[in-house]
Parts: structure tokens; C-alpha cells; sequence
């Protein structure tokens, strides 16, 4: 590529942080406690299948911008009452236990890549994740971003062309300036369709082991790299 | 002060780094560059007189939100008219002197007592500057913010109320659990209008060595100190 991008702007759920793992591991903490028997894997899948159907009626405008710290505590409200024990959690312990979006493991690569990226280029979350939760979540991993940024600036969900094109300005930068990194294809998809370049990382493991989708680049994105530090060795940073 | 701030929130030019010499360095090699004698720690000063008058019409409605980094360009405009020599500066000149507020050093104390107060406290600067100019300033000197807020989240410029109360929801904080870190009284009256926690910073060289504004606290404000580096001690970081 003979484009050095000036800003490059991430996915966070899955293409920085482990979101299965680590709502499972707080989940599973939290049921221990409660002496509730219950897959916390299995549960984690469960809370993060209402994810996208929740930001549904926003993206359609049939309702307000509502930051993601509300939309997963109603989620995990839906997710318990599938689980069949939401009866015997009380509305302070459904506070508690929704933070544990804010306590994700980054995966191996993921720090050391986004501090030599850093040393060359702005970078930025561009997650449905609020500021809220993605400052606590990178205070938690210690993610090194210049700023924060994403669907709050844009008052928009991931894929609107609106929270590519506003994290981009946001940053005083043109959109051919910008690089959306992502480990989902359909991401990477919307981002290029308003004229950002686009990285794939593989992250075959977000789902747990018998994950079969994103697997590998369906298009042809201008990178494509198994881990972040592997995008920064491409960089040159 | 019994009550731990958990999100401390600062105005940037003047308490965290020192616009002036900052300015009037990038100026005074500019202008030796293109042979103009002029004195930059007096342009430094002319320039950042236009700064509070270019954002009143837009704190009264007048005129949309518009970036810093727009009213900084159009003010450059008028303080080289009134210095005699702004027809010798091309358009690309223009846009690459402004960038001289994108690197202006923090004060010593800064970056080790931001440093000190992230570990315990939610950080970010609360200031005029917009995202990107306030990204790159963080670059430049290495503040370690959690996150970038202040105007541009708010879409209005301090001392408006929404400045403030944007910034502590941003962080999903009230404003009674924010703390507004600032050398200007006037900032800090603002914040403590709208329900935040206060503390001035003495800075008695911001506007250099005549300085008469803002030598001392004028009002009973939580916190009064010498430095970040003290504040944090104050505050057991």
C-alpha cells in the first residue's frame, strides 16, 4: 500500500479484547456466589446474542440514541430470563454484574500493537461500546488510545456510515486518511463503503472454539494480519 | 474533603501546558523562517486575545458549533493584520502555523501528576480544544488521558453549563462525583455552578512573568494547590 494511513480506528469487542472469556469469567464468579448452575460460557453467548438485535431499533431511528451500558443491561435482563434465573437477581446486583463489559481481557497482541502503532499514527476505538465503558475498559487492559471515540461522538450504532465518517472528522481527518481495523468482515464492509482503508485481524477464537464465522477475509481488504502487532510489523511502526 | 472525586476532569491551556511559550516557540521560528521581526511572546499574547471574543457568538447562538481549530485559523487571520504582516503569509502557511497549538509543553508537574491521578481517578481534559487538537496535544506531551472530552462532545464551548455536565456523563459519572481541575477561577465557578467538585491550580507564569490574573484561588474552591503533582498527593494518588 503506498497510502500510510494518519489515523487508524479499531473494532474493540472481539478484534481487541476477548469478550467471551471475559464476561464468562465474571459471570461465572457472580453465579458461584449466587450458587447458580449454569454454562457461564454458555451465558456469555447468550447475554452477547441480544447484541445486535438491541441496537436495531436505534439504527432504524425508531428510537433514540441509548448508550450500549443501557442496551446490555436490558440484554442481560433478556439473557437471565431465557437462563430461567433473572428472578433472583436484585436491580443493584443487575448494575454490578453489567459491568463486567469493563473488565475484558485485550488479546496477547493487542497492547504491545497498539503502542507501536500509537508511535506513528492516531489511534482510537471506534466501537458501539459507549466512552463510559471504553475508557473504564482501557483503563482495565491498558489500551493506549489517543482518544475515544465511536457510536457516542456519532449518536449512531455500527455499521451507520455516520460512526466511521464522525470518528474520522473527529480526528481532522478524511476518511481516505482513516483505517478501520476489524476482525468481522461486515464491519470492515461498511467502513470501506465510505471510503476508509480496511484491516482484517483474524480472531477465529472470539466465539470459543467451534466459532465458523470470520474466520478469514471475504474480501479483498488492503491488510490482512493474524494479530495487531502483525498490522503494526506491516506498518513499519 | 471526605468525598473521593471519581472522574477529574481539567482545563487544558494554561493548567496543563503552557500555551504561551509553547505558541510563541513554533511563531518565533516561523516567522525567522520568513524574516519577520516581530516579538513572538507578543504575538503569542495577540493571538490568544482573539480566543475568548471568537467563541461568544456561538455561546450566545449566533454561530453553530465550530472546532477550536477553525476559530484558532480565523484568529491567526486577525492577530497577523494587526501585527502588519498577514498578506505575507500564503493559505498553507496559515494552516501550518495553527498548528503551533498542537505542541505546547506541559508544565513539569503535568504528566507525573496525571500519571499519579489515573490510577485511581478517571482523567480527561475538560477544554475548548477540539478532538483532535487536544489528541495530538496529548501526543506531543504525553498526557495519559483515559479520554477526550470537553466542547466537542458538548457542542458548545466553556463556561457553558453543558461543557461540564456532558463531560461528567460521558464518563457515566454525576456531577457531584466530578472534580474540574483549573487555573482560572472563572472556569472553576462554572463547574461549581453546575454541581462539580473544584480545584484550582495555581499557574503565575501562564500569561508570563507580568501576570495579574489568576495569582491566587478567589473563592473557597475543595482543592488549591502548586501543581498536579501536589493535588495528587491531596488526593492520596
Amino acid at each position: 500500500m503506498s497510502n500510510d494511513p494518519k489515523a487508524i480506528i479499531f473494532d474493540v469487542f472481539g478484534t481487541v479484547v476477548d469478550w467471551r472469556s471475559g464476561v464468562a469469567k465474571v459471570c461465572s464468579d457472580f453465579f458461584a456466589r449466587k450458587s447458580i448452575e449454569f454454562p457461564a460460557d454458555r451465558f456469555a453467548d447468550m447475554w452477547r446474542g441480544e447484541y445486535q438485535p438491541s441496537m436495531t431499533p436505534i439504527r432504524d431511528g425508531h428510537r433514540g440514541y441509548t448508550a450500549l451500558d443501557t442496551l446490555h443491561l436490558e440484554n442481560l435482563v433478556n439473557a437471565l430470563q431465557k437462563a430461567g434465573v433473572a428472578e433472583r437477581f436484585s436491580a443493584a446486583e443487575l448494575a454490578e454484574l453489567n459491568h463486567a463489559w469493563e473488565q475484558l481481557p485485550p488479546w496477547p497482541d493487542s497492547v504491545r500493537g497498539l503502542a507501536r502503532l500509537k508511535k506513528r499514527h492516531l489511534i482510537a476505538p471506534c466501537s458501539n461500546g459507549s466512552i463510559a465503558l471504553m475508557s473504564r475498559l482501557a483503563k482495565f487492559g491498558n489500551l493506549p488510545w489517543d482518544a475515544v471515540l465511536g457510536a457516542e461522538i456519532a449518536r449512531q450504532y455500527k455499521p451507520h456510515p455516520d460512526v466511521y465518517l464522525r470518528s474520522a472528522e473527529a480526528f481532522g481527518v478524511t476518511p481516505a486518511q482513516t483505517m478501520m481495523v476489524a476482525a468481522h468482515n461486515d464491519d470492515l464492509a461498511a467502513a470501506r463503503k465510505v471510503g476508509l482503508m480496511t484491516a482484517f485481524i483474524a480472531r477465529p477464537k472470539e466465539h470459543g472454539p467451534a466459532q465458523t464465522s470470520d474466520l478469514c477475509p471475504t474480501s479483498g481488504w488492503d491488510y490482512k494480519a493474524d494479530s495487531i502487532e502483525e498490522l503494526a510489523e506491516m506498518l513499519h511502526c
